[in-house]
């Protein structure tokens, strides 16, 4: 399956979410509770269905115990150049 | 002024546009074509009103010939650890 270079950048980011989430071994239900936002939200986004924008992307990172840069540069949110 | 740690996102990104495209020697009204934005809204996300989601990011963070992590890293989005 061809990912990340020209994919929208909402599956992006949702692929990086579930990544980080799965190494962090906590169920979406913990992410939510971790990050303040509901769990159908949560699954919304890892199905790249939402359009995240910068309060939630800033809460979501914090949940996940990283800077927004380490998950964008890490998990393949930006497209490899 | 007190910046970046603890300051809204939103304030962190519109600074960090500035600076960029400050640097790159372009206007709002040049930063908007780019993108494919209106002028006014760039003039938002600089004064830190719009909480920018992730379609808009990308196309703004392009238009500053710039990646995702790149603005967020190196332009404070990030606070400082």
């Amino acid at each position: 399956m061809k990912r990340k270079a020209g994919q929208d950048i909402r599956i992006r980011f949702g692929v990086a979410v579930r990544k980080r989430r799965s190494e962090l071994g906590i169920s979406q239900e913990e992410l939510a509770a971790r990050a303040d936002l509901h769990r159908t939200y949560i699954a919304d986004i890892e199905r790249g269905t939402r359009n995240v924008s910068l309060i939630n992307i800033e809460k979501i990172a914090k949940a996940l115990t990283l800077r927004i840069g380490d998950l964008v540069n890490s998990y393949g949110v930006d497209p490899k150049i």
